[in-house]
């Protein structure tokens, strides 16, 4: 019924040039502030709906990252309009078995654009608006850490205005890693509620990951996390009970797609 | 599978205390500020999907509504924390015609808050984020206009930076109505693009209206209009061939859900 | 050397027509939250330079107000784009002696507007920038408390991504004031620091007050109130001993300059 | 008589804590896009208080720049907390000559953080609030130029919820100079408006630059340029008569305050 409109998002027009996103490919380039840690596994259960299970080994095991991202279409036409491609997040991360596969997850994530929003509506994620702030390594020191030992990178996050997490990670030298937590394939959820308030009218579960990826030298470092108590946020409740480590890498990623795992009952 | 987990919306949880936002019914208190325009009916036609057709009367007529709203779950809880509860908006209504009745069809929308953006994916509003403003009638005139003949009062939107539209409306006496397009119970799609790339995963058009309504005195005036282009928008396309009129309103408003009109096939 | 410059603010230039801010008068239309309570006088006396003394009696006593203002020159243009007129604002008013007479004064203030901050400049109140929200009293009570006994009104105040301050107020009934502590004449200091690092180029100690003011019913209510550390903040330094009262009020409100109570050594 | 009080800037208390900034030093690391055109002297002339007067050489260059900051105080505790330390600007600079020195001057400027503009009131920047956009050379390619040729940048201003200028800078290689127009010290007026309303209560003009500074390599380009206009800007009275040239460099600078050339008669 809509097929003879364009637009792969709302809304959708004659042209499909007012969409508030293309469709995919999307391509970033950015920069990773991670911090793992472990939980309670309790917890990290809370939030894996059956049959997705705890990940068999370091179940309790949270991603929390930080990412400063420029992105674009294929047509790269938002990288000149910068307004439209620039954009900050904050995401957590956990681990999960389905069918004996183990996958990441995001559980909570917060952005700052509305095409961002957008985009994890389709891929899954639960995005909200937040803001957040990371250091960046500029080319000169004279305000600055360098990617190198000793170099302090802070974070912090906030919604509501209220601040959720800060962050401070000290790097200690190179790494082989950028952590182990987000390094899966995405298993996430995607449901659209009933218009007449009888359960979910559409409900799957996805796979998705990157179509390509390139990455820097990662760092690892020293970190110091809090967590901080908000009436509409859980995040505090995933409380760290062990700083794992701290992370930073500079990537680049393309975004083309997933495909479903499980159809689910909207009964 | 979503079934022991909580939660209206993403993200779903244990107690879903995080939801972006709960379940229906959403109230809202608000000013309504209202230009209705005629524009070529040609532009209408192309925002009607197949098989919705142009409305048989003033098939060219558009409602630019401006909108400041105060809003809460059944709970009233957000009323406390207004960062919670106030939000403006913009948004573009024409009419539309399904099975022989005359439905009334928001096509362009941008609010300011993240909870907005969830209610209208819902509702199948479109919506993006925008900056708008629109005066307001205080309790004293040291600045600002009354709500009586002679009072002005502004509007104006902007997204991405750029200004999409600004009005003047300068009142001229009570209205026997708020205009007419924003009237009908709303026809709208709710869509969801398909992970994989095919089309949509889910389409249907849904029905929905108000549970409840309340308004106050309406008054009309005298009214300039201004649409501005950007690339990435495509509200000036909707030319202003004659202005109909212009009004104010305050209101009160109860949602409640919907019902869908038809599933639409997804191939 | 500005003589043949136009403007009352920066920028100057030929025409005066980009100044931030133009001349006064200025004139304010506005909802008033305020909170009135008292701390160890001791901490209230930190912030006044000698020769401000105490006030002589309550010497203890602060208000904290919420403001939700639309404001205008005397062209009223600013009205017809209200980007350029309405602001929030959040102030911390203390009394204080100068000469045997009772002034009250500004210790701290957040607002949300560039145009405001450059007003605070000229009148010497030490304005950042912050996100404030109070809930409004709409006309319909859908999503709104009213102003009448158990109307409830939440107001909250955040700065650099860290909440400050939340308040709620919940109305018992008329009241013959709007609290005791703005109610004197401001006595403020205009600072402005050595270009060379010397001490200041400029201080003074003005006077100044409002050239016109009208004021609805007062309305008083029971008050919860909770202040938040910050690194950056010290509103939590006047800490809550106990709550005098908490008021709501609408006002009207013209300001046209002050005069100078002393000119002080810049040493 | 504020001598008793700590603070270099408001508000001044007991412990100066909570000031707006810190005294200087002031050091920043960031990104510069440089653009360079030739308007009417006429127009920068209008823009040249008496005795400051045209520069021998050029008189008409313009140079706009957009700037991606990271900064800190000498304590460099800004950088952990970074929604304290980073901010993006853009400003107008044009050249003047006094006593026989060219100066550079910066006639209109618009930050996005309110330690920003505070910084800029004691330097003598008249600073607005504004929303500015440069793209970013990321480490990978996927959704970023690079700094080489054909890397193409854009960079946006808006305030008020309109846009003022927008351009791209496409590179063709490396470049000698970052341009010439904001190459001298800086020539800034320094005014304080009289409380009362007689004219300036302090005015004076005054020199300042960078303390230490420290460049990479410079990128040349070649520019689109836009400017809009708007009710309360002046930028677009600049017109662009000619294009110099595009430049793209990162930098490291500290600022540790000036020198006054003349105190003005502020009658």
């Amino acid at each position: 019924m809509t097929h003879d409109m364009q637009g792969f998002f709302f809304p959708r027009t004659a042209t499909g040039r007012s969409s508030l996103i293309p469709a995919p490919p999307w391509s970033y380039s950015g920069d990773l502030l991670t911090v793992e840690y472990r939980t309670d596994p309790a917890r990290v259960a809370e939030l894996l709906p059956a049959p997705l299970e705890l990940a068999p080994e370091d179940p309790g095991a949270v991603a929390l990252i930080w990412a400063d991202w420029q992105s674009c279409s294929s047509s790269r036409e938002e990288l000149l309009d910068p307004v439209r491609s620039q954009y900050k997040e904050c995401f957590v991360v956990v681990r999960c078995s389905f069918e004996g596969q183990t996958y990441s997850r995001c559980v909570y994530i917060w952005v700052d654009k509305d095409f961002a929003i957008a985009r994890g509506i389709h891929q899954g994620y639960p995005k909200k608006l937040g803001s957040m702030w990371q250091t960046r390594p500029m080319a000169f020191p004279h305000a600055s850490p360098q990617l190198a030992p000793g170099g302090a990178f802070g974070a912090t996050l906030a919604a509501g205005d209220r601040r959720l997490a800060d962050a401070v990670l000290t790097l200690t030298g190179p790494s082989d890693t950028n952590g182990f937590v987000n390094g899966h394939p995405m298993a996430h959820h995607r449901v659209y509620p009933d218009i007449a308030g009888h359960g979910d009218a559409y409900a799957e579960l996805i796979e998705s990951g990157g179509a390509e990826f390139e990455g820097g030298q990662a760092w690892q470092g020293d970190v110091e996390l809090n967590l901080y108590d908000s009436p509409t946020e859980e995040l505090s409740r995933l409380s760290v009970e062990e700083i794992i480590g701290g992370y930073y890498r500079q990537v680049g990623v393309v975004w083309n797609g997933g495909r479903t795992l499980a159809r689910l009952s909207t009964d």
